[in-house]
């Protein structure tokens, strides 16, 4: 049969980065991250290009957590929200590395963890780096509605976290070692509300979730955790309904960034955080930092993204799903 | 120091398949395309789902031609033109299987190519596919003007090709070997005009090409062809001439697929073609064939892609470059 999964044996987590914005600083997770900007500008002249400044210094950051040059990385893996992706193109140029763009919505940052693994892992390459981001005026103003009209959003909407998070991969034993990963496919159960994307993405993750606990003959319980990365509120209570019906109780070992990001009580956010910056910072700040530190021995780690754009939504298509999983573990070398 | 050439030794190209429509039907290659579409809604009622049709019909021939079904494919990895990659998205769900989402702009053909082949080579997946897009209609519909202005073209513009091709690579021995991959840089020369794709895109052509040689320690004259995927006339030019400043004659050796598959005299395509099909299809339909038949032994295809958006275009963004190179071989399998 053929199989999702893919294991791996030489693959290593050698640092991490975290950078978020203002709202997210002030959040529950404040204390993890490692860089707070309160500018939501970040000095720039655009949203476009706050966003493009903080992948930028999230790298940097990244490189110098694991005490490389720009010239010693030897593949950037990276992606974005904005149309063509040009956060990442207009923020990474200047590291002047062999680039490989992708688009995975807000599964992209699992997305990269997996090809540079599997590059890695392969002897293919030495090392590389993931990059994603996401920034709440960007995608307001590219996705919905202009930050000035004042937007009413509905119970189910996420809010779109301002945030990018960094991995450095490489053979080189560390503290946190990839077990493996397991490849989602495209999943489509004709969810057609763009402010529910939770709901688009739960299907995604309960598959690629289930398909990992078989291919690698391992139950919730084998898992300090098991971390979805932006189905918030309203698509968390529906992924652990549809593992419920394939008799697998997940309540006890999930989390979700999207979930864990904002104190919704307080700060407004409505079902919780979204975007590809949402599972890169939360991982690259909390999970990591655990992770490195062992309070957390075993994790899965489940980048979540709804595969649709804002034309498709107009002409009635349906929001397919898709999720992608890799296996940390906490490593003694 | 760094290398971006990464050598394969187990990865073949089992199938190819090529579509197109009608423009592309009529020109110079119309006899070496396996499917040519005369309705350019592909019997669908929007562009964006007759691009997604197109898509799809491109890797179930491919398939066919590999003798497989959809349930053997292990990996599919696609992208397109589209705000986030919607037609491959929506064209590819279908097929139910483990989903890569890139974004190269016109590079992604051989984006994808890489990173497969780097997959099978390191014995993590048996066979991979590779499929991206493009379709002038939906290209103008959401880059340009609505068909209904009548657009004045510039001499330097590109015609968006409408076409799809498919490759499906494996680690079973056949007609065509991947000997290696280059991974290109993001380069950017400070080229600004939109209406200019082939002059943003060459100088990062020319920085892969030069890479590629030297690396591999080969010249022009150990391949039958150098080929890029859509600088058309204006960037072949400029391509060449940067070529001739690292004193490498590239003139007798170089074709470009954007040059190849319309006849510029008749069919009014100023410069040439361009989009994430161009490449796709003119190596699918027409390389593929002849490493195939050995009338080509040894060439290198370069994936050309110019990364903008028209919101960077709008915030006065330079036009970066990328171009990602692989060496292929006829083989005795």
């Amino acid at each position: 049969m053929k199989k999702q999964n893919i294991k791996l044996n030489n693959v290593y987590i050698k640092s991490t980065f975290s950078s978020v914005g203002s709202k997210e600083g002030e959040g529950p997770l404040s204390n993890y991250f490692d860089a707070k900007y309160t500018d939501e500008l970040m000095g720039q002249d655009s949203w476009e290009k706050a966003e493009s400044t903080l992948m930028k210094n999230t790298v940097s950051g990244a490189l110098t957590k694991a005490g490389m040059t720009p010239n010693e990385l030897s593949i950037l893996f990276a992606g974005d929200l904005l149309n063509q992706c040009t956060a990442s193109s207009y923020g990474l140029k200047a590291f002047d590395v062999p680039f490989f763009g992708l688009y995975g919505a807000c599964s992209t940052f699992v997305e990269g963890m997996s090809l540079a693994s599997i590059a890695i892992d392969g002897g293919h390459t030495p090392n590389a780096a993931i990059v994603t981001s996401s920034h709440f005026c960007s995608s307001q103003k590219q996705y919905r509605f202009p930050l000035e009209y004042g937007e009413v959003r509905t119970p189910s909407s996420q809010w779109t976290v301002t945030g990018s998070g960094c991995a450095v991969l490489s053979c080189q034993k560390s503290k946190i070692k990839v077990n493996g990963v397991t490849v989602g496919k495209i999943v489509d159960l004709g969810v057609t509300d763009a402010n529910n994307m939770g709901a688009a993405m739960a299907p995604a993750a309960a598959d690629t979730i289930f398909t990992h606990l078989c291919e690698t003959n391992t139950s919730p319980e084998d898992y300090d955790c098991i971390v979805t990365g932006d189905l918030a509120v309203v698509g968390t209570d529906l992924m652990l309904e549809l593992m419920n019906q394939k008799k697998i109780d997940l309540k006890k070992k999930h989390l979700d960034c999207g979930s864990l990001i904002y104190n919704r009580d307080e700060q407004n956010v409505d079902a919780g955080g979204s975007g590809c910056g949402c599972v890169a910072s939360v991982f690259s700040g909390f999970f990591a930092k655990k992770l490195e530190n062992k309070e957390i021995k075993k994790m899965l780690l489940v980048g979540t993204g709804a595969l649709m754009s804002p034309s498709s939504v107009l002409l009635g298509e349906p929001i397919a799903g898709i999720a992608h999983a890799i296996e940390l573990e906490a490593s003694d070398s």
